[in-house]
């Protein structure tokens, strides 16, 4: 049952090796004749000429008549050049110059005569106002080199050249083949153990923007034969194969052995991380690459290994990636074996540009989608320290990120709304959340990471919310605390309430699993002082120390069953349908640092706050009281 | 026959006024509901919230063994706690964990007794290596906001969420009416006063990036009835229409009076150029757009009036442009009644951006395959001159620009064999070459302008090439020459040579009509220098003013028969199979400034010209003379 990686190879090292072992064998593209028109965003495959000319005769620039320059020679204001009838002729833009004709007059230098004569009082220079045959383009002249990506200007500049079918460079059929018997396909009610199979929809939503062609195939079984099987099918109809799971070392991961059957395995194990467990493997010229089932690792292994060889089918250089400097807001140890991706999300406060890392897990696939970057931390770095300069490659564009509202604070979904409604309202600002309890708020405002942070800290001497954390915090203001709105904290149970649990008293019972939240959260703080207050050991509370970092979370686990009761508040239960039992209504403020005062973000912000959508919107989540949401507390 | 426009507006004002009055009328996107695996690059409509949590069960995060953590509490080095097969249960990654375990402890951690027992050296902490319900999401949680486009990892994340399909904004269908009587579409055959219809194809690989989908209608003759049933037609299945050409006010151009009569012409006329005779008008809350015929107008009226109205319907933001400073390279004009948008051509020597403008003719689609950027100059403003720094709207990545080798100087067909062979080399090289000539050329290395620049200039003292011109204005060196190829010049005449020209003396004859090259090139220089030799007044060669700027430009005229003769090289004559009257061999070279001379571009350009594919490239052309193609001839 123990388990070996074959390798653990840089991840240059690997790449560079695995392209030229593929070159070797003959991987490339082909190519294919497609008509003109429908072959924007296509590559050429060999240079393209012009057939004809463009424009093909000398046609007219202007609506005028055209003429023989000569006859209007000596033409000026006191003595017109009169032209008869059959001296010119009357042509509009785009017409043919007539035999015989070497100028056009514009329409409007012509007098026209009652006896049909025209009378000009300037003359006309040899070729003006023609276009000449090729002013465009001229036949023969190389229209688009090899190699080279077709524009909708190229798609006319083809047409006007005459060419009407161009060879191109075959895009990529990219095989997916899902495997694993737990796997089973996406819905909305999937059995414990069934894992939905949304890695296929991911590769393939990235093969369309890397011009390949994904076709996915039905889920395997783990079953050696079975995958075999598909394999040896699925690279009778594709390019490159991507075998999905079973690339690690589990009890059923057949990947290596069947590849190896059929091909050579490269590599089993980089030195990345996520990413480690994937295979580099070649049946003939046609890659097989073995893919970890977690999405983030698949994502990562695509983007490292896949993508360079559709570049190199394409024979296109690497998309330059947008990178920026941006400050750590907080500790990250990696491995020195491996090189790390470490997704972040990304905001702009006060002109410096923070960089947050997301959940590290490699099954976290909302993670990739909530990231605004990519921090890389290279083989043999322990890491990298809290406030250092790291550099990021961008995921969104580098304006998105100083269009974007950074709340890092206490959590409620009323977070969510305002990030819908601020975004409705305009499309250019952006809303980013990270769930750091209320103290992590404040120690994000504090170290001016954060536009806005939510915090409802109750003062346990006088009973009142967050004025005093923030006096405390803030010795020198320089902030403003917002009102948003009261909210109902109590204990959520179980639908029907099947222990009975009728207060804080009965947490301790020992059939009751309690979950918490985490350290430093508001409703920890909550809890930690409601059972000071009542005498309550929480050493005695079994799961006390199970921590989950948002009220949906809690909730989530006590409708799963695996806990009993949790801290929350009552829109998070009315959301799972649990029973709540109230225990006080609860103060949430936005904290706001002058910096942010004024921008275009926290104005719009503060709008919402004001607005009848939002009083709606919570009105419909429940449990909330909105008396002056917007209105400013207090200017510390 | 006079026409006048209705309005001159300028850009923004009537931008926006439309807009208004568009969405007044209830411009807008319908939605449809579209599974979540075929959602990619679609915009959602509403907030997506998650169903189901994920994962939905709690998995063992390892391959290990799932427990009790409370059975191994207190176990230590010297202590291990020690299992009996019913108190574990062996899990891989991803599986369930059984009822009642609360904790999975690694493979590597499992020391396993011949008797079925397992020992345990460590304690489990509650709840390690198992990833909670909704450690990635929790139902009810929003997925995403509303008008938010979906990205790979967002579909990863809706499947994980058990949302299966998404409430997205249908795509606006764009309906593209080509009209006019002389329109035909795309052939390499055109007969004279055909004009290929390639407007619709541009358009539409413009839409497909836009998200939007064309639908383009058969072309319609300029008449009113069939233009108006056409248009009425589109607007019964389309989104939005565009009426693509007698948007100016020629003999034939209906437009105007059509789109009124089934509609509200809101504007005709925009103080832009090109694009002014633009009609801006809605058929109810379908915007209907009049798109003048030429291309280039047509590309700009579809970008600054038809883009904003797409940005609108997806309530998306415009696209962040990327703009960069550049140096203007020659004096710009331009008329003080509209904003003008310029194409020009850029290049990054030495560490400056140039700008040089392309032909700015209506009706030369190849400027804007060819533009690198679009330089604006506002309303009210008479131009810029030569050196200015002026803002460029980038329509290439910045990088591709420091990677583009810029060739300004004299024309020759093998400019674009090398520009082929460059790119095909390595694929993130490009080459940009301008033609004006080797006088053209040396003023351009003298302004720092060019990476290289073609030569071929007769010292007529000594009869050699180019080192006297060379040593001439670059007084102080700083240049070397590179020798190229030898090349035959000559008289080129129409095939058969019915003028039976025998000479450049035949060139005053009366019935011969010559075509030059422009003043500056070195071609002209050979022309006026073997005149003056033979004693010919070129005033008396008919035509001499007619001015060209390639060799393949001089084929062209003669070729199709408005021309008899024209001076320019073998290669040319070849591709348009004309007679051929060599007059001498001359030597065509490239001079390279020394801060050029270390880049990876010039290095790899001399590579390509020592190569044997460059030689047959040449072989294939005809007329050249390889000697040592790439070697330096002198270092001034």
């Amino acid at each position: 049952m123990a388990f070996q990686y074959l390798t653990n190879v840089p991840l240059d090292e690997a790449r560079e090796a695995y392209k030229e072992a593929l070159l070797t064998e003959g991987f490339g593209a082909g190519t294919e004749t497609v008509p003109v028109t429908g072959s924007c965003g296509r590559i050429t495959s060999e240079p393209v000429y012009a057939a004809i000319c463009a424009p093909h005769y000398p046609a007219s620039a202007m609506d005028g008549i055209a003429l023989k320059a000569g006859l209007t020679f000596g033409a000026g204001e006191t003595t017109p050049a009169t032209l008869t009838s059959d001296q010119f002729i009357v042509v509009d833009t785009g017409d043919p110059v007539p035999e015989g004709c070497d100028a056009v007059v514009m329409i409007e230098d012509v007098i026209r005569q009652e006896d049909g004569t025209v009378r000009l009082y300037a003359p006309a220079a040899p070729w003006q106002h023609i276009r000449q045959i090729g002013e465009d383009i001229c036949a023969g002249e190389m229209i688009l080199p090899s190699y080279t990506e077709i524009s909708p200007a190229a798609i006319g500049s083809m047409i006007a050249g005459g060419v009407t079918e161009v060879s191109v460079l075959e895009k990529p059929v990219v095989g997916i083949i899902p495997t694993g018997d737990e796997i089973v396909p996406p819905t909305p009610d999937p059995a414990p153990g069934d894992i939905l199979e949304f890695n296929s929809s991911i590769f393939s939503g990235m093969l369309d923007g890397w011009k390949a062609v994904p076709r996915t195939y039905p889920i395997v079984k783990d079953n050696k034969e079975a995958i075999r099987e598909a394999l040896q099918n699925a690279l009778a109809e594709c390019d490159i194969v991507l075998l999905n799971a079973g690339s690690s070392a589990g009890r059923e991961d057949y990947s290596t052995e069947v590849i190896a059957s059929l091909g050579t395995v490269l590599f089993h194990g980089i030195a990345i991380k996520p990413g480690k467990p994937a295979i580099l493997a070649a049946c003939s010229r046609k890659p097989v690459i073995g893919v970890p089932g977690y999405p983030v690792s698949g994502i990562i292994v695509l983007e490292q290994f896949l993508k360079p060889l559709i570049d190199c089918w394409y024979h296109t250089a690497p998309a330059p990636q947008e990178t920026c400097t941006a400050v750590l807001s907080k500790n990250v140890v990696s491995g020195l074996k491996y090189r790390e991706y470490v997704r972040v999300r990304m905001g702009e406060v006060g002109g410096k540009i923070m960089a947050s890392p997301l959940g590290r897990g490699s099954g976290v696939v909302s993670s990739f989608m909530k990231a605004d970057g990519i921090m890389e931390i290279p083989q043999g770095v322990e890491g990298y320290e809290a406030g250092s300069e790291i550099t990021v490659r961008l995921l969104k564009k580098r304006e998105e990120l100083s269009r974007t509202l950074v709340a890092i604070g206490s959590h409620d979904p009323l977070l969510d709304e305002i990030s819908d409604l601020l975004h409705a309202s305009d499309p250019s600002l952006h809303m980013s959340s990270t769930h750091v309890g209320s103290m992590g708020g404040i120690m994000a405002v504090k170290r001016g990471e954060t536009h806005i942070a939510g915090v409802h800290l109750l003062n346990e001497s006088d009973g009142v919310y967050n004025t005093a954390y923030i006096k405390r915090y803030f010795p020198k203001g320089g902030v403003r605390l917002v009102e948003c709105v009261g909210r109902k904290q109590g204990l959520m149970l179980q639908a029907g309430n099947p222990k009975n649990i009728k207060g804080i008293g009965d947490l301790t019972q020992p059939d009751v699993r309690y979950v918490n939240r985490q350290k430093g959260s508001g409703t920890r703080i909550l809890i930690d002082y409601l059972c000071k207050k009542e005498g309550i050991e929480t050493g005695r509370i079994y799961g006390y120390d199970r921590e989950e970092f948002t009220h949906t979370s809690v909730a989530a686990q006590i409708a799963s069953g695996t806990a009993d009761a949790g801290m929350g508040i009552f829109s998070a239960a009315k959301l799972y349908d649990l029973d709540f039992l109230p225990v006080c209504m609860e103060q949430y403020d936005l904290l706001i640092p002058d910096e942010a005062w004024d921008t275009d973000l926290v104005k719009k912000l503060l709008e919402i706050l004001k607005s009848d959508v939002f009083r709606k919107r919570l009105e419909a989540l429940g449990g909330y009281e909105l008396n002056h949401p917007g209105e400013v507390r207090e200017h510390f």
